[in-house]
């Protein structure tokens, strides 16, 4: 029933792309055995998809302090809070498999708070939702039930960055009607 | 991770149910394969069991109109917009399976407004979304819309009852900590 | 000044009307007085009357637990939060008479925080008002709080039952323009 | 059962008052028979006693343009959108006195959309309504409207003064747990 | 680039104003300069005139209790959560002024929290945007916190009344289209 | 009045930092005189600092379209509708240095809809606050709008990718405290 068009931009041509964004599109097709249409959308222009990548990159393939599952549960919350649909697919998928875990996606889009979660994620995810949508309260209380729960000063950043990073990235997929790829919908149900 | 529990009460015996009661459970057993925990829930109090099931078998099971998936779609984007993680994965499932579609679940809970749906589909989820969150300021204006998409009177009062209905169920469920079944996650993803 | 229609829809003949429908409504003209508009709305559809009309006395003429007067109340509270001028109205008048309070309506449709109230009925209708607003919030805290009010699981449950019944019911009155009877107005304020 | 004191203030001595103050009391006394709460409140300071009384009388007392009825109309509707008890019940029955109709005050205070006025009063509610809970998204299109349903620019001044001063009003009684008396509750029902 | 039209209503005359009025803006003109906008908008009703004067007088000439720097934050946080342009530009010169801070006005009109008050200004300002944003929700708790950040209940008064009346001053400077004059953008800047 | 502390975390030492981002650093203070806050807070994580950068330069150097000064006035609209007092404040300064005009930032941040702006702008920042604070809603009729004010395709994702990129950098600010560099108040002054 879906219509099959994956943004509201023409779709680029791989093969006319720059080196370097060519070579990371074909990496992760590789990997993934698809090309994540967030990709061939941020394509367009080269230097925004450098930068969106680098940052992605800082924030999400870090291996210290938070898990690669716990990182994209935030991803996964906040994109919900957002209803960016691109990110909630495409990231549960990326969540199920990382935590190994078929319904961990599906239960923190629809309420992190009913997931069952330890309660150090449960704070995690309560102050990345706080992030994305009431930073301006944001106080020492907030940073205080953080160092309770057991993070770092430094933790506590990347919580906050990746919050605030896909709060960009669900607005640019919702101002360009980017739509998740098929096979999203399927990774990591086993 | 998420904990087993599937909501907040003990779960009954099914052997000491009133007879309808059980019979009903035993029914949808038969037919899914296992019992989902709502029928469970609502068990505790067999006069609202059967007056919720009435309910809901009125408006679900009626074949004119409005078709089953479209009656279940509107059950997705009204528990999504109330975050019950039952309702949505529960109905989401059910969606999948009268849509024949493996997709169309996950991009109606997350924004049925990027779901590629014909605008049918999306006039229907705009009136029952605003039954939904802001039922105080329906006017003409929005059964005008109704009508010029095509729904007879008697189809907008099926939209309204049932966005109505689920409107209950999303707060029972909520309230009561109701988890979906593991079950519900990987139906009809073909 | 107010337009005398009390529904948009045709009212039907209550002769018409199947046998047990018909034998309802006359039961409540003949202790109220008058045909309360609801009735003649939900008789349009019988399985929908029927299944609305038990489960509503399954949760509203219960007598152990919460007393008829504090049901009253929260549908009232509810009733205001989504601005149903026929639920308000109509089950404001109940409410004094059950409270035999020509106030008590009043103050709590127009702000039960500020009606006065002992502790307990203050916790009742904060818990009824989340689960009518924001149960998707709704944790373990609200649950001690009402434990802490003096409330029983049993009575918990009645709560947000009755909040999430009206919470359906005040959506269906918006949703069909439903006006209150003018005799619910002086009902009840001796 | 609500509690019997008008305000979170100790009520001052009448004699011990200015004597304006004390004689526009008392004027007050001699019409309606007992002493509004908010003039007690008020009276503990008389600068902002005076200044609120003639800002006020400025406004409900002009009778050019819109009709007395009308001027209370708009405050019943913007103390229902502020929740506020007082000035609800108070100006509910001036409004019921006024308009000579025992209905119109519970029609406007639980929802003046379904109350069943004429275009031209329910454009006047709508923007009262908007300035008293958006003004900062007021535009040309919203003094289109009033002139489109007949009002002039002084009929919109006071349209949106009356609904400014009676946001600062709710403000003061909700902040000083301002109760009505109990004569509100009947007056004007017949 | 902005337009040059103080409000949406003509420049009165003012020798042809009732003597008070001119003489009160007069003395304004000699104190500050020119004539702020607002004086010129209040001066087509001279009775309105009078009152908002006269309660603003009250409210903000008072010296007992709140500072006159104090009383003009909560004016400038009030301001800004409503959105006005003309009260946050203009009550923002005053605040620099009174407060010898050429900084503090843009601090807490872009986010009072963040503005490094101490403890009772905070609290202060934590009360006025509750009175502003949320006053149906005040409530014992609001004034135990007032006083334990050492408030009298006289200058809890003051705190909801300032934050009361520029309630209503926001909104009738956004129904007017009321501009702040140029001269507020520097003054006291140094 | 406001503490002195521009972040919550340590200010690092210039000196220590990766040579790139340090001369990033001087080159701006060479420029402005100062080092804006923001820079400091960023260099404590270099990857995230030369990501942040790059995707801030594509955004605000570009040339074509847009102009400099409109693109500093979607950040300060957006910024304001975030309450992100730092980012309010420094592209406030960089606002007014770019459009020439010492009144537009305060004009902007306080409500940008009566800043007098032409109409291409005012659709330029109606549609940035959408992205900013309702992306899921955007549709065809947004786009639509944009058209019709004279946008390109290429200058509508300019202003929802700023839109987006300073959603992000809101966040960051509120969550680590940012607090602005006093030159920022003054600057473009006159």
């Amino acid at each position: 029933m879906p219509e099959d068009r994956p943004f509201r931009h023409d779709v680029p041509d791989i093969h006319g792309l720059p080196e370097d964004v060519r070579d990371r599109i074909l990496a992760v097709q590789e990997k993934a055995g698809f090309v994540p249409n967030v990709f061939l959308l941020l394509a367009r222009r080269p230097a925004e998809f450098r930068a969106f990548v680098a940052y992605h990159d800082a924030l999400m393939e870090k291996r210290e302090g938070l898990t690669a599952a716990e990182r994209e549960m935030i991803v996964v919350a906040v994109s919900a809070a957002h209803s960016c649909q691109y990110c909630v697919v495409a990231h549960g998928a990326i969540l199920r498999v990382r935590a190994k875990d078929p319904r961990i996606a599906d239960l923190v889009a629809t309420n992190y708070r009913k997931a069952g979660l330890p309660p150090r994620q449960r704070a995690m995810l309560d102050h990345a939702i706080k992030v994305a949508t009431a930073s301006h309260l944001l106080g020492e209380e907030d940073h205080a039930a953080l160092q309770a729960a057991g993070f770092t000063e430094d933790e506590a950043w990347d919580i906050a960055a990746i919050a605030a990073f896909f709060s960009m990235s669900n607005r640019l997929a919702n101002a360009t009607d980017l739509r998740p790829n098929a096979e999203f919908h399927t990774l990591g149900r086993r």
